[in-house]
């Protein structure tokens, strides 16, 4: 995606072949600034402090960290080590067991002095890989849009999402805004209402930031409105992202989605999740199982911003002596997603459905 | 209800017996500061910058209301002017409009020179019975958690709200907040999750404000948060309030009340609306049509707070750019209501069920 007509991606490697380069996202929207990955530490630290957010994105970076983590230790502990330390780093996206999985498997077999360059041509085909598959989901997914636009007679299609599944989430495109950036590309009228995603503002601060940097329309709101406006038919569909998916079509995803796929049921709206392969937990067959990450509870007693001077600042907007509780995510039954949108196409949000597009995990049914 | 081992109401009349003093909720949590009114400007202000809100304190401030109005003029013209500029302070909380047409009937055919002081009667007349009439709501509602706390041998019962609904939003005791209050003080377990109630925070500033500095257990949390903790059984019950309940008990309340009914209905939690008799209006048969407020987009793109120095500051958390929209409230369906809390007991949240508690309004079917 292009910011002020440079293009970027959210993780690239710099001219010297070794550091890795992210945008630091914490910064956003108020300043647009690159941070530089050098070690192991670095890696961990970008992911936990969400400087890299989003399951896509987590994943890429995880496969970035154990080629940096090679570089100061080849060996197996070394590997093992790393791999250990950015699996705990955040528990929910299942992006970024599979990435260490596919870097385990493309460097346990080397002989040390080459599993640094096949780390990092691993984890650069993992990029480029992951830009490729949410191509394809804007693809599929476009479909879905055009519909609706055919079906409005051309009036405007109105999208509600939540948290950002955008290419800040992703390497590029994203899951749930590909679709929406192939359509306002092709000249359909769409319009964004953007969840602004509490604790952490990730729909405030990224999903508004992306949308507008590429000029597709979109209104910010606070994350209890959604309800209301599909209630006003002023909603046409719903598609979020995940960042972890079972094999019988459970979503786990930003905390809140639950609650918008109850409301776009109530009202008779489809509610889509779109992903790629790598977001499915072919192990899992209940959502209620997916672990949830509960995070620091100043996320929830501060909120950080711009002061009118334009500095950053945190403003406490609780008591102080109020305990305050933050889980990262929730999961939303399949029965409430009308379908998954993935590179391979749209399926039902069932086991079958899954199987049909994935039919090399067939096996795990038995599972 | 008692600040620092003072008993405050929300609203009082100054002792030269003109003044009206009020608490400025805008300041909360981090400053307690008073705020006199003493004309008609003073109280429109108060009621549409939110100095004072919930439905029965924006009653009560617009009773003060029209007796500041009339000492500067009144004459049937002040009186209709006053009662028109208070009621388009805000639109959606019905108690607003009640409150004025009491005002109405206690002066209209009153002699000029009586007015004034028929006017102030009046005002305290309706404090009076809103602190009996929340009194009686939290005895009712107390019921309810001590038949939980029973079921659950004794084990804390842990109570969902939005917003507030306390003694903030009342003259004293509160609506949704009164039972938990009357629960706590019996002795009983309870726990309340406070959900933090974006865009305005009232749940973050005012409710974990005054359950803290009434000694009761909470624990606040993002908006986004109460589907998850519903699914984890983390929620025995949710009690919310109400700015306008219509005649077949269909809900308005404030943005976001909804999704969180479905969420109980979802999870088979009970959800209860308290409420006094004056917020239901009876010429209303569909929620859909109540007017829902809409406020400036600044407060869904600017959060306030306190800076680490004590100062108290606002940040924006999106692009510039970014247009935002602000509605106030939403409506919940009766059919997810499971009763009503009011003076009067507690009922199922239907016409019929209103109708048993309030036979004096059985001739409002034909409305």
């Amino acid at each position: 995606m292009n910011i002020d007509g440079k293009h970027y991606r959210t993780i690239w490697l710099e001219e010297d072949g070794e550091t890795v380069g992210i945008i630091d996202q914490t910064k956003l929207p108020h300043r647009f600034e690159t941070v530089q990955l050098r070690t192991l530490d670095d890696a961990a630290h970008a992911i936990k402090s969400m400087q890299v957010r989003g399951a896509p994105l987590i994943g890429a970076t995880a496969a970035y960290g154990v080629a940096l983590a090679l570089r100061a230790n080849p060996s197996d502990e070394g590997l093992d080590h790393a791999c250990e330390r950015l699996a705990a780093t955040r528990p929910t996206a299942i992006n970024l067991r599979w990435a260490l999985d596919e870097m385990q498997k493309a460097v346990r077999n080397q002989p040390r002095e080459a599993r640094v360059a096949a780390a990092y041509a691993r984890a650069a085909q993992i990029c480029d890989e992951d830009v490729e598959t949410n191509r394809k989901i804007g693809e599929h997914g476009l479909g879905i849009i055009r519909a609706h636009a055919e079906k409005k007679g051309g009036k405007r299609v109105n999208i509600l999402t939540h948290c950002n599944a955008g290419w800040l989430a992703c390497v590029d495109w994203g899951t749930a805004l590909a679709p929406i950036y192939r359509a306002y590309d092709e000249g359909i009228d769409v319009h964004v209402w953007v969840d602004e995603t509490r604790p952490r503002n990730q729909g405030a601060s990224l999903t508004a930031f992306e949308l507008g940097a590429h000029g597709v329309p979109h209104t910010l709101i606070a994350d209890n409105t959604g309800g209301h406006l599909m209630q006003k038919k002023k909603v046409d569909l719903c598609i979020v992202g995940t960042d972890r998916t079972t094999a019988t079509g459970d979503v786990a995803n930003k905390i809140g989605t639950y609650l918008k796929a109850l409301a776009a049921r109530d009202n008779d709206i489809p509610f889509f999740v779109a992903l790629p392969y790598s977001t499915i937990d072919w192990s899992l067959d209940a959502g209620s199982t997916i672990p949830i990450e509960e995070r620091d509870a100043s996320e929830v007693t501060h909120v950080s911003g711009r002061l009118p001077d334009g500095s950053i600042a945190s403003v406490l907007i609780a008591p102080e002596a109020s305990p305050a509780a933050n889980f990262g995510f929730d999961v939303t039954p399949a029965r409430l997603v009308t379908g998954f949108i993935t590179e391979r196409g749209v399926t039902p949000a069932t086991r079958d459905g899954l199987i049909t597009l994935y039919p090399e995990h067939r096996k795990g049914q038995a599972a």
